[in-house]
């Protein structure tokens, strides 16, 4: 026999109708057969509900930014774009789709280690705030400006000297191709003011995916050392800093949520205790993943029931053509369970253990491995959760002329 | 300082002009000058060769497939229409696409485990093989085909009871999502025929990119032996068994090529050697990554230097959206480095450490790891081999807004 594994925590906020996962209030069947399958659905509510949250644990004037790298489709940005202080981007093309979706050009901001003088230029006529990632794009983004006639909008974009403790992915804290060491950045500031650009201030990110408070609470402070210490070298205040994101979501079993609360009042307090020079600056924090990560259900349909010397697979139509990282192939080490479950019989007693594989002609595409389920059938669909963020288009749509899946955004 | 990690060998057939990576004798730079970057270049003089090599060690009666999912850029599976004696298909999407290069339905097979009943009612209608992965798809294929009043054409997919040893990819010796376990398949059969549709043979693959040709010489011997056992248990003879693949490239420090003479040999051996139910079997071996995978380059420019904390970072204007696998996000555990090289400089001696990374904005997004290089800046060509397979459709093109790269297939 093999040995059943755990999946991971289904988010909160999800429940059945009739026996079967509702979401917004939508039984999975029904939204299945209007939309086909596979199938990723966002709810308003769940974004709304995250933000309200997020508002009310932590300081007033902390800005929120939406990172829209998390998941960039295009009605849930634009309900983002009502919900959050600022857009982040990461490419000429997030730019376009930013603009497009009618984000004001002052509200977003452009960090991106790789920018090409194209993008430079969109970023400086559109005038937005570019994040600079080295002395050399600093020297690209001013004679962009000056060939254009246009005053850049610059922050710096800082490789902390400390990183996010227990952070799945780490931005700071040794040699990195993001930011600019700390040495540089008081030369690279003069060198922006000495040209007549805007210096916006800093944009200053240690890691992402954090679960635990502790150590966001401690970058944060970090942080904002960091950020008095560089403003002091440079003699000014900045405008503004960017304190990056690292709140993370659980996805695997044993993780729990992160306790905003807890983060929302040591900022609170350590707010009451700036220097005078970051006395007048604007904070943010830059977040994708926790804003709508759990926000989003992937569905997908079974299309086979197999039984293979004694295991059983349900065979769907979706996979890691749509959802990758679940798959385990995206940043991971070891694979993990992402919470899933046989959403049309989500209220049904675990009857067996069954993996969950996706159509792909691969052993790469496994969604969910040996886990307890209902006993399933072709017809049934399963749900993915977590899926709001990094699903769609982190993933290789395209691969095995597969395809990319629907996406919806309902209340 | 950071210690130097090699890269894995550059396949034959690349050569400098003017001390520059030339590819079907046109400097790398002119390729990108005219064609911009990030660019896959793909040459039919490599998969001509590639072809040429492996007819000259083959048996002559064995058909070679083309597995277009390797690669299903138009340009290049039209080429390989007129080298490979089939076409292997794992999706309805890759179905139009083969049709629509040109593909006669006879000579296209498809398998993938989970077939929707529209992609079998597609490929029934169009005449193609289907190569069943379990009981519950050939009732589905039967039952299409009597509502269509087509016969199918059905293979089926046998779950071997032995692995290709050393492979990358196991696909069989054990419980598996793909085809059916061995005592199933004499009752499929016999539901084949009885129903009146077209039986065709076998499909037996135990697993991909074996770098070691015993180990795919011992799979060849027990997949015949298999197929022959089947047969008889069967009481009919296969019209035709796909052997599988497994053939692999040298992608990793230590990789040596595969020996596809001593293979050859041995199969040729092996085919004196077959049982009577075999003698009038037509046998394949369905290769994608072998056929294709060493006449694709990866190109991408410098947009930026970077030094940070004593380490070289070169950022390129490409990267994971493009070549997953080599970022080591696909497939692998422990991130190794693909065959890399200063296009722009590919007869200098490397001068430096340095570390290849994409425009992207995480940590993932590493093409080079630590590697020697010539001293490279701003505008220079990197080059990332073996990308011939596996890279732009099996990569997830439109994270962070970026978009797929430009494909180019040159003599």
């Amino acid at each position: 026999m093999n040995k059943t594994k755990p999946t991971g925590p289904i988010p909160p906020g999800y429940h059945a109708i009739d026996g079967e996962l509702a979401i917004g209030g939508r039984k999975t069947s029904a939204l299945v057969a209007e939309h086909g399958s596979p199938l990723f659905v966002y709810t308003r509510n769940g974004l709304d509900a995250r933000m309200a949250q997020l508002r009310a644990a932590m300081p007033a004037n902390l800005d929120i930014h939406y990172a829209m790298k998390a998941n960039p489709f295009r009605p849930l940005l634009q309900h983002m774009l009502g919900l959050a202080d600022g857009i982040d981007i990461a490419s000429g093309g997030e730019l376009r789709m930013a603009l497009d979706a009618g984000a004001a050009p002052e509200n977003i901001s452009f960090a991106g280690p790789g920018k090409r003088d194209e993008e430079l230029e969109q970023a400086i006529q559109a005038g937005v705030t570019i994040n600079l990632e080295s002395p050399g794009e600093c020297d690209r983004a001013l004679k962009i400006g000056a060939d254009n006639d246009k005053t850049p909008q610059l922050a710096i974009r800082v490789n902390p000297d400390f990183d996010l403790k227990g952070s799945g992915m780490k931005m700071g804290g040794g040699p990195k191709p993001f930011g600019m060491d700390i040495e540089l950045v008081a030369p690279v500031a003069k060198r922006i003011l000495d040209a007549g650009a805007d210096w916006r201030g800093f944009h200053i990110f240690a890691g992402s995916q954090a679960l635990k408070a502790e150590a966001i609470i401690e970058t944060q402070a970090q942080t904002l050392e960091l950020a008095a210490r560089l403003a002091t070298a440079i003699g000014r205040p900045p405008e503004q800093v960017n304190l990056g994101g690292g709140f993370g979501i659980p996805y695997f079993p044993g993780d729990t949520p992160l306790d905003i609360v807890k983060i929302g009042r040591a900022l609170s307090e350590q707010f009451k205790q700036l220097p005078d020079i970051l006395s007048s600056t604007k904070f943010a924090v830059e977040l994708g993943r926790y804003l709508v990560g759990e926000a989003g259900v992937y569905l997908t349909r079974i299309v086979d029931r197999k039984e293979s010397q004694g295991q059983v697979f349900l065979v769907t139509d979706g996979g890691l053509h749509h959802q990758l990282a679940a798959s385990g192939n995206f940043g991971t080490v070891v694979r993990r369970n992402y919470p899933a479950a046989i959403a049309s019989k989500f209220e049904s007693e675990p009857a067996e253990t069954a993996s969950i594989v996706g159509c792909l002609c691969t052993p790469l595409d496994r969604l969910s491995d040996n886990a307890a389920m209902p006993k399933a059938d072709v017809g049934d669909i399963v749900a993915i959760f977590c899926a709001g963020a990094y699903g769609a288009s982190a993933s290789p749509a395209n691969f095995l002329g597969q395809g990319p899946a629907e996406e919806l955004l309902i209340d």
